[in-house]
């Protein structure tokens, strides 16, 4: 194989599929990015056998050819190269020079036919979103995945389209986050549970451009997301998501209008009162026109009040202070609202029209300690 | 105590005396920062034993007294307090109550009293040299101080003043680093030890502005460090630093002009092949208008080829790839000049005035296996 591209686009190209490469496995071709030159193109390839990604990079091939290179040492070559033509040539012991200016690098390439390839998946129809809109998406709602494989399906999110609605969950079992857009077409109905993983990695290739599209295909086990000259796909995951709809009352006693930054910067000072691992609530006092936030520790206390907007009964209530920020650092509004019943009810921070809903579990606390 | 001042201040403050806060100490009194505002003017201080930091900030003092305040806890409040005013309060029992704006922090200090103040040391005469130029020299050297503590003095900088000459000095037994400047007076012979570590820290707090300037005085065991408002206190290391003249030979049979920073991407791109603690050596091999570089290793090999001017001798020598790098990184020039005798000799990269003098050993190296 003997190719000829330039720095950027192998170095683009690279890093792109460097995502699936497995940081742990005990299959050492799975630690390979494959280039394969077989055909009238360049392919890089890799694959942790839940998640691969194939990417085109533009180059001249000289001479085709297969190899699989260690993602680790080539990725680092590249990156080191001098901005300039490289040249990629192997020979029939899989010895592969890598030339650039007056740099030539030797490493030991693996034989691709060793490699696993992506599952062939017949990609017929799709959904299409701008890649800013589902980058967006993921970040405003990644936070709120299970970390623990305990419960595999709280590790994913569900994507759900019903005509031209496409909503997004994730839970944890202290909260929920769910976003909504509207298409541009209408869909058949579609119900799927995507890895976190998955979601993590392709948010980082996406490129968040309003104008850059991807195309996204279900299948049965698999979604393929389709973009720029990249493919990843990714399987799903098994099993029946969780029925989010009884717990999503639009009850209330008590609504609260409230600056975002205020609040969001108040917590964020409150919380450095609270070690690592410490579970110490933030309380909320919330009266007429003012809400008094305070948080006690052994390290010390504070107490802060904020102007509000208030409708309904005053409340004295308890949370995690991280799943308070986690939401607030997602939502872009200047302004939030918040929905309130009693201490023990689960509050929402949610707009008018419920294109972003967060849902969190309050936290017992007790008040005589305050 | 009460006073108020601008968070901006006293952040600023908090900053610079943090830096000799000791991160392990069974002492819990270091851990804090002194607030001393006892006087007409509000002091900060903190001090490991070895370096003690204090600086002055500007504010209005309501009550006079003195508190300590856990340094960490403390500098996270301040840290996040919003941009305005701050009022810190103690009552006594030490109770402490920082205010700003809405936000109220209440944290336990600690009495002034069983603080260890800086030792009082008589400032006298001094030496005056830009925060620029000191900040540069540090970063110049610094890198080749030896990291343990076997050989205390290898831990240390020699600061050398003579007439109006200031040296400074770093080795770690496998190299030297010098450089030298002038100074704009002319000052009693003065020959003393700093820890690295003290040097480390100033370097961070300098402004590195070439108009502002920093007073240095020395006594029989400490060195000062004057600047801004604040005052840097540290104990020297005793003993006689090591006699270097002997190993500062000018004879040379290679002399080689090459461009830094083709020279330097060479070697930063050689020891990608190297894996962290694995110790080998890049083979240079220098003839007429060329210098090969080598390097081989079980991740691969590199072979590159750089345009030079040489005079002398064709030589064959090689290097720990890290130690060039170190040196070459910290040299500004555009072209740099590297002297060498033979394979076993140090080679020097230095300056035609000696501005600069870098001494780095070589690695032996079976010629075989190259």
């Amino acid at each position: 194989m003997k190719f000829i591209c330039s720095k950027a686009n192998l170095l683009h190209g690279v890093n792109i599929v460097s995502k699936a490469v497995p940081s742990k496995t005990t299959m050492s071709i799975l630690e390979c990015i494959l280039i394969d030159a077989s055909a009238n193109e360049i392919k890089l390839t890799a694959n942790d056998m839940e998640l691969g990604i194939e990417t085109k990079i533009e180059g001249e091939i000289l001479e085709k050819g297969i190899i699989a290179l260690d993602a680790k040492i080539f990725s680092e070559i590249v990156r080191k190269l001098p901005d300039n033509d490289v040249v990629i040539e192997t020979d029939s012991n899989l010895k592969t020079t890598i030339t650039c200016e007056k740099a030539k690098f030797n490493i030991s390439g693996k034989s691709g036919e060793d490699f696993t390839y992506l599952p062939y998946i017949e990609r017929t129809d799709f959904v299409t979103i701008s890649q800013f809109t589902l980058k967006e998406m993921i970040r405003q709602t990644i936070f709120s995945i299970a970390d623990n494989e305990n419960n595999k399906l709280m590790t994913g999110e569900l994507f759900e389209i019903k005509g031209n609605q496409l909503k997004v969950v994730s839970l944890d079992g202290h909260r929920i986050s769910i976003r909504r857009i509207e298409l541009k077409d209408t869909y058949e109905d579609k119900k799927v549970v995507v890895p976190g993983k998955t979601l993590q990695e392709v948010s980082k290739i996406l490129s968040g451009e309003a104008e850059d599209e991807i195309r996204l295909f279900f299948t049965e086990n698999h979604v393929v997301f389709e973009f720029d000259s990249t493919l990843v796909v990714s399987r799903l995951i098994e099993g029946e998501y969780f029925r989010i709809e009884q717990m999503l009352s639009s009850d209330y006693e008590t609504k609260v209008k409230i600056n975002k930054r205020e609040f969001l910067n108040c917590i964020d000072r409150a919380t450095l009162l609270v070690k690592e691992g410490d579970k110490k609530p933030i309380i909320i006092h919330i009266e007429d026109g003012n809400m008094e936030l305070t948080i006690n520790s052994q390290l010390g206390s504070m107490d802060e009040n904020i102007d509000i907007e208030k409708e309904g009964k005053d409340i004295l209530i308890g949370f995690n202070p991280k799943f308070l920020i986690d939401a607030l650092r997602v939502i872009d509004e200047e302004e939030v609202s918040v929905y309130l019943v009693n201490p023990k009810a689960p509050c929402f921070i949610k707009d008018d029209n419920e294109t972003y809903i967060y849902l969190i579990l309050p936290v017992n606390f007790n008040a005589v300690n305050r």
